[in-house]
């Protein structure tokens, strides 16, 4: 395993000359984190459609277990159970506006891993980043476990356990564990772990942040350097399901799939579950005895267990719900984590907005009404007082302080471009199909994929290393 | 699927521009093989080994159920389930000897399959080509069920089912069902149904030719153009043992195996088995209450079935034997079927050599004394009157007429010859392996592979069609 260890101190190398001088020193990180030994377990999967653009290069590196769509190149890198998922990206000719400013894209935008470390990761999204708008960069970066990096471009980044980095452009940050951040550009920026920070120049600015000992219960690391927590034990749990289908080839839908609706192979659906029209089930999204309503969607590492959900809810990226009865076109932001039992059930009125990497972990039945908008660390019904509000309230402030949040700017435009994105997604994903061509979405077009699986040597010095592979059209 | 049809007619024109002069249209032919719905159902492989040079490169072509190792170079090609074992390729530096005359492989030589079609086909060993030593070059060539492509370049060739082209060069040939031939160099020759030739220049000449009518008990097409005969019948019986294999990406061997044994994740293994050490079970072999013995080795497509092999038993690609019992260095050749039952065995002495495409078929117990060269259509003891010979006999004659066999030349030399051939062999694929390393062979350095599987698009207008990919060290 010379090359691989030779790899592993290359990325080491590439990301200290960025994030030392800021205090970090990922070497320990990694060597606790990377066992070389698993490096040669996974397949890595590469989704061909003919709805994505398409080529593929890695080389020098490591991608077990990732799955891929859409264009990517990736040098230098390991990537360890990732999605990497340019179903998003730009393509040739799109105007690439940044402000009032535009500009036409050469060629189709490429996600680009160079030089770095994602372990659970999700990509997804396209670049805002106007240096080269035709690629989607992810250089010197570390990302651990669950992390989601979307729309981000991140260059000597580190991004903690279920981080988000979401539509910025980063230039040498460290990201806390569970820390969420939209916030446009931003350079040596150091994020506190737990911090929930949305920005928008000239319009508004959100901050949460959850208290250092609440945190540690849901997301920590041992002396040891092992993934702790709440977060972990839920997701620990449930991992075995996924194993079986990776061992197999052949697919059957334990569930049936209407025609419109999309279900991946790669998701697990145990038990009595229902996916109804206009659905999309992504991969490593696991569904138990739940319901989902029409144009509902459940992303990567979403977790839908014992639940119910309306029409047109969208569970983003790492949102997890048990034990939760969801009303219409409710949000249920990345990271997020309902966890309700049998009789201390989660209710969500429709239309409202779980806050990506909001905590309900009920001790009592909790019933959150319409319309509204909830973040934070909710364990009871009274704790919603100080962490959540109705549209309509919220519409009215211009600086809001309460328990560990503020806000400052335009309320009502905070929840309008909440909305706007919302139904974004649900146009993406396929929720709104009529049957119109035009309306078709990922849940539609990513139906005829097909996947090539690609594995790494299994001896010799470069064990663990993949070859390198193109594919083109 | 319009770019596979496309490529249908291409293929069809490249090889009727080719062999139409010599009175084959193949259009009626490959319109009745191919069928494009089928073409979209299985993965390709490609064995990613750290012994073998590694270098894939395929474009415009389906590859649909095919195993490739080593470097493979495939261009607007259909490769149905078939093996493309390039693990005897030369390398780089390597002088090649033609005759007295000898030149240095400036590269590693590499298997180009262009503008050709070939369906459930083995191709290995290596190019004796001196035109381009660097090239196993597979050119404008139809392979028909279960031919074997044996170290023979073929330009504008049209194989016939379970035939063999061996150690050859052919250009603008036509070669029957069941047919064997060893001839060097063969320009615009047309090879009956059921001929077994082996010529090798001022040497030696042996000529078997089966009567039309016992070929077709074995080999033949109907009216539909759909194989038939009892090899099909044979084969497809057992079709439905490979399937759950190739749906299942965990492999766990049935039986124990040594560790200087090689058994293929893709071969079955049915039943009680024993395999010893240093034997080789390839990909796409079929082993069923059977005994190997130490250093024997099951090629592609063969078939062992209720029956006992001693040490250094060679099953050669396509041998199949059913109730048999095998002596020590036996050899039994490309395609050949002894087709014993429970109370009417086919024993073999040692060291004798099975002919390729030799047919015992046992209405009878069958008994073949030890060091017996065996050819023909064999049904009955009596039948090995004219269709056998010992060596010791064999070895005295300068010209020979037994049956529908004729032999010219030095009969020493011959046996000589395929003695020395089947050690090769052996030692090829380990079977002489001692523990060091010089002694490896294929059993001992196919250790350690992994699987690349890639597999076409399945909608629009390239459905069915593989994307360009490459892959390289």
């Amino acid at each position: 395993m010379k090359r691989i260890n030779r790899l592993i101190n290359h990325i080491i190398s590439r990301i200290n000359v960025n994030l030392k001088p800021m205090g970090l020193d990922i070497e320990q990180v990694l060597k606790s984190t990377i066992k070389p030994d698993q490096l040669t377990k996974y397949y890595a999967y590469y989704a061909l459609s003919i709805d994505h653009p398409l080529y593929f290069k890695f080389q020098e590196s490591n991608l077990g277990g990732s799955y891929f769509l859409g264009k990517c190149d990736v040098d230098r890198s390991i990537i360890y159970l990732s999605d990497i998922r340019g179903d998003e990206l730009k393509t040739e000719g799109t105007i690439a506006r940044y402000g009032d400013v535009g500009t036409e894209l050469y060629q189709d935008e490429i996600i680009q891993i160079i030089n770095s470390f994602l372990i659970k990761t999700l990509v997804h999204n396209y670049s805002r980043n106007p240096e080269i708008p035709e690629y989607f960069r992810i250089l010197n970066t570390v990302a651990m476990y669950y992390a989601n990096i979307h729309g981000t471009t991140t260059e000597g980044v580190y991004l903690g356990a279920f981080s988000t980095v979401d539509l910025s452009v980063m230039h040498n940050c460290i990201v806390g564990n569970y820390s969420y951040v939209q916030a446009g550009d931003l350079s040596t920026v150091c994020i506190d772990p737990g911090r929930v920070w949305i920005k928008a120049d000239w319009k508004y600015e959100f901050n949460y942040r959850y208290p250092t000992a609440t945190l540690e219960e849901y997301v920590s690391w041992d002396e040891e350097g092992e993934l702790t927590g709440l977060f972990a034990d839920f997701v620990g749990e449930r991992r075995s399901d996924f194993l079986p289908m990776y061992d197999s080839l052949a697919f059957e839908s334990p569930v049936p799939v209407p025609e419109t609706a999309f279900l991946s192979r790669y998701a697990v659906v145990k038990g009595d579950c229902v996916i109804n029209d206009n659905c999309l089930v992504a991969q490593r999204a696991y569904i138990e005895e739940s319901f989902l309503g029409s144009g509902s969607n459940a992303q990567e590492n979403s977790f839908i267990v014992n639940s119910e959900c309306s029409a047109l809810v969208v569970v983003a990226h790492g949102g997890k719900m048990v034990h939760s009865i969801i009303g219409e076109k409710v949000f249920i932001g990345f990271n997020s984590f309902l966890y309700g039992t049998a009789d201390k059930k989660v209710s969500v009125g429709s239309g409202s907005i779980i806050m990506p990497h909001t905590i309900i972990h009920a001790d009592e039945p909790i019933t959150i009404p319409d319309d509204t908008l909830v973040w934070g660390h909710v364990r009871t019904q009274k704790d919603l007082k100080i962490q959540s509000m109705s549209f309509n309230d919220f519409s009215k402030e211009e600086a809001i302080s309460l328990g560990n949040m503020t806000f400052k700017g335009n309320g009502k435009t905070f929840i309008h471009d909440f909305q706007n994105r919302i139904e974004h997604i649900l146009v993406d994903n396929g929720a709104r199909y009529d049957g119109q061509k035009s309306s078709r979405g990922h849940a539609q077009r990513t139906k005829s994929v097909s996947y090539n699986l690609f594995r790494p040597y299994l001896a010799g010095e470069k064990e663990g290393l993949f070859p390198t592979i193109i594919v083109e059209d």
